[in-house]
């Protein structure tokens, strides 16, 4: 097959792609608020069917958001799989009154598609979909077997994909995975990363009285904000470093080869710093100690925190609770259950034993060797098409990377594909057009490249 | 004049006072939403013409609420007067499906009017009217000169007060204020305070980068929550004493008279922690520091906190902003100014010159001394009419009472008329008929015992 034709399919494709992705942000799917999840995983089966792929939505029980898997089988070489893995979810879309246009509009303007999911991940999906429609239509045929598994609960921890892997292992046996995360830096080049972070989201509260009091009564009533500020202070200093007793125990130290990687990878500090309007990272870090941090940094982020009264103006009130979100992101061998009974240790030493911790999300880290094949023709397909890339040893972010290189036991690689700021996860949330083309002719590259590989698992 | 004679009257005149009272609460009168002001002041002051009672209304300048002014000269005594201060305004009615008829019913149960206002602060406000009316019926004359200051903005922090009483400060000097705020407890005594703490009420916040980021970037971008919280942490000790350089400078310790009036307040320490479902007070105090605390003790309560996501489930956000909002009680002689500058003072010497403080409230503390004669004149009238009362010196709670005692130069004192869980500021609220009785003719003995005191300005 020749690679040359399904580019060319896919320039005259493009108004298919952006009414398709349309179509998807318009559907909202919120998992954290479970609004939408059901209707999307429909939707999302039946544009993989209209692009010629089998689909069936899966489900593990009730309550559970169903995966949406996707099947082509190659005629021409049946003997080779590879699996791409994305997710139909999106982030919630607060605050409201920052977006300029309505969350999940899908309107063009420019270059730019806009609303929640646009990039994160409903724009990276359509693209290899419509890479797979490329050679369906062109061809009749696809370069190799192609298997797409798209959660509904990425956003949200992907709690049950280790489940629906473990069920469905044989039906989702590949040769390698294609992840659906990472993007293209400000000069066009998309990152090519092996390996995600993982995570540990708890959501601690902590209660004083029955009901909320009169604030004048502070001085005889425990404030529940207080304690759990009290509390928040003894899990890290000044500087973020994590004092939660073992914490780091598991940690390795990064190889040489990785210190390498790092070293070559760019990073425009300035243009980061602007984009985020901030003078100095975190403890005056210089470019390359970010750069390490965004690879093998732990940390301890207040996601969220509220208590009392948080509106307009001034009430005199005594909360009866404070709650407070933290994630926690982990590095390879570190434990994500190991360390959530180091907190609660913690805890319980400081004093604390009574707040009660609520885990909302527990992933382990994943990082895939450098060496592995995929990774070079992963980085070529990228090279051709993008004429340059980046290569990543691990992305900041966390995905259930862990969960698919544990059941399927194959090498597992991101490519970016989204704008670095295209607004993931925040307002006003965008894809660009011409990245969505890119992308695009990247993975039918990728497809033809990687049916000619050795890499066989 | 023979007292007896009007307390026999305010039994016969019952019917009208609750009549009246039943117009009043059926006007609403919702400062916070600036909702019937207008046109609550002008029938409040038709209400005091027809009691007998001069009346104006008094304006400031546009978009302010209005104030009713209230007066009689007395023929007898023209020498010695005492003010009532009221307010007309009342607290918003939601959650209104917790009422269980309309807010604004006056429908009456039993022994219970009901409806917002019934008691805060409508029914206490009636009850001085028609003790008034009681002696201008029954002698056309009264033993005092009255005054009555009743204002629209009380249950929306009084913001227009002070300039109230320093543009009429000759129209409304007077020998004595009578507060509008107390309580008649379970036992049916009511509480006469001496006092009010301060308030100061301010909204910090600070920012770190321009949008909110993905929480994988917390390894390089700071997070505002951990730097709202060691601010925080800076502000007090883990048991509550605020560490703010100077706070305390102007703080007076409690005379042996008060510690003694303290000591002899009844409190019953079980049925608050009941209420309130807490095992121990903070820092375990006793019951006589319990009190002591209502009294005299300084807090720096946080009354709300907020940054990043808050809604269900996780999500991996890195906050750009977090704000909290903190009451400070203040005793007298702390002036809120001085320690609004003694705040931004520390953060600055703490390296947080960068948080903005929004101060939203600032109201000094007040206390009438307790040797003052008309402590002694309200204590009596109770006793007489109640067989009881409580000595508070004062309540935990803050008002306007500085702006009366700092403008007018007199001692300010209030007696508790409404029951103590009448249910003010909440839905149901309501007041007891029998209670309205008893304290229209304890104004009526308080009224002829001040007429008979020394107490002169």
């Amino acid at each position: 097959m020749n690679v040359k034709k399904t580019l060319d399919f896919v320039d005259k494709n493009m108004p298919d792609l952006l009414k398709d992705l349309q179509t998807l942000i318009r559907q909202p799917s919120i998992s954290a608020k479970n609004e939408g999840i059901e209707e999307c995983a429909v939707l999302v089966s039946k544009i993989l069917k209209k692009s010629g792929i089998k689909s069936e939505v899966l489900r593990l029980k009730k309550n559970v958001a169903p995966l949406v898997y996707g099947e082509v089988k190659s005629k021409k070489n049946p003997n080779k799989t590879l699996l791409f893995y994305n997710h139909y979810d999106v982030q919630p879309v607060e605050p409201f009154d920052l977006w300029d246009n309505k969350p999940f509009s899908g309107k063009i303007i420019g270059n730019k598609i806009y609303g929640r999911g646009a990039s994160d991940d409903k724009g990276e999906l359509i693209t290899r979909i419509k890479a797979v429609e490329s050679f369906l239509k062109t061809y009749g045929d696809v370069p190799c077997n192609i298997k797409f598994v798209i959660e509904g609960e990425e956003e949200n921890g992907s709690e049950h994909i280790d489940q629906y892997l473990k069920k469905y292992k044989k039906k989702f046996s590949c040769d390698g995975v294609i992840w659906e995360f990472g993007y293209v830096d400000t000069k066009n080049r998309p990152v090519i990363s092996l390996g995600m972070k993982g995570l540990l989201y708890v959501e601690l509260e902590t209660k004083e009285s029955r009901i909320d009091a009169h604030s004048s009564l502070a001085v005889i009533i425990k404030n529940p904000a207080w304690r759990l500020i009290n509390a928040l202070r003894t899990l890290r200093n000044e500087n973020g470093k994590i004092l939660i007793k073992n914490w780091h125990d598991d940690v390795l130290p990064l190889s040489k080869n990785d210190l390498k990687i790092i070293k070559s990878e760019p990073f425009d500090t300035n243009e980061f710093k602007k984009e985020y309007g901030i003078k100095n990272f975190v403890n005056d870090k210089n470019e390359f100690e970010a750069k390490k941090a965004l690879v093998s940094g732990v940390t301890c982020n207040i996601a969220g925190i509220v208590s009392g009264y948080t509106g307009k103006g001034s009430k005199t009130v005594l909360p009866s609770t404070a709650k407070v979100k933290i994630d926690f992101r982990l590095v390879p061998k570190m434990d994500p259950k190991k360390q959530v009974n180091r907190l609660k240790k913690h805890l319980k030493a400081n004093g604390y034993g009574d707040i009660t911790i609520n885990v909302l999300n527990a992933e382990a880290a994943a990082r895939t060797n450098s060496n592995e094949e995929i990774v070079k023709i992963t980085c070529n397909s990228a090279k051709k098409i993008f004429g340059d890339y980046i290569l990543n040893v691990s992305s900041a972010g966390t995905g259930p990377m862990y969960s698919f290189v544990n059941n399927l036991h194959v090498p597992c690689i991101s490519i970016g594909t989204s704008y670095v700021f295209c607004r993931m996860h925040s307002p006003n949330e965008f894809a660009k057009i011409d990245l969505l083309s890119k992308t695009t002719k990247c993975f039918c590259v990728l497809l033809e490249e990687f049916s000619r590989s050795n890499s066989k698992n």
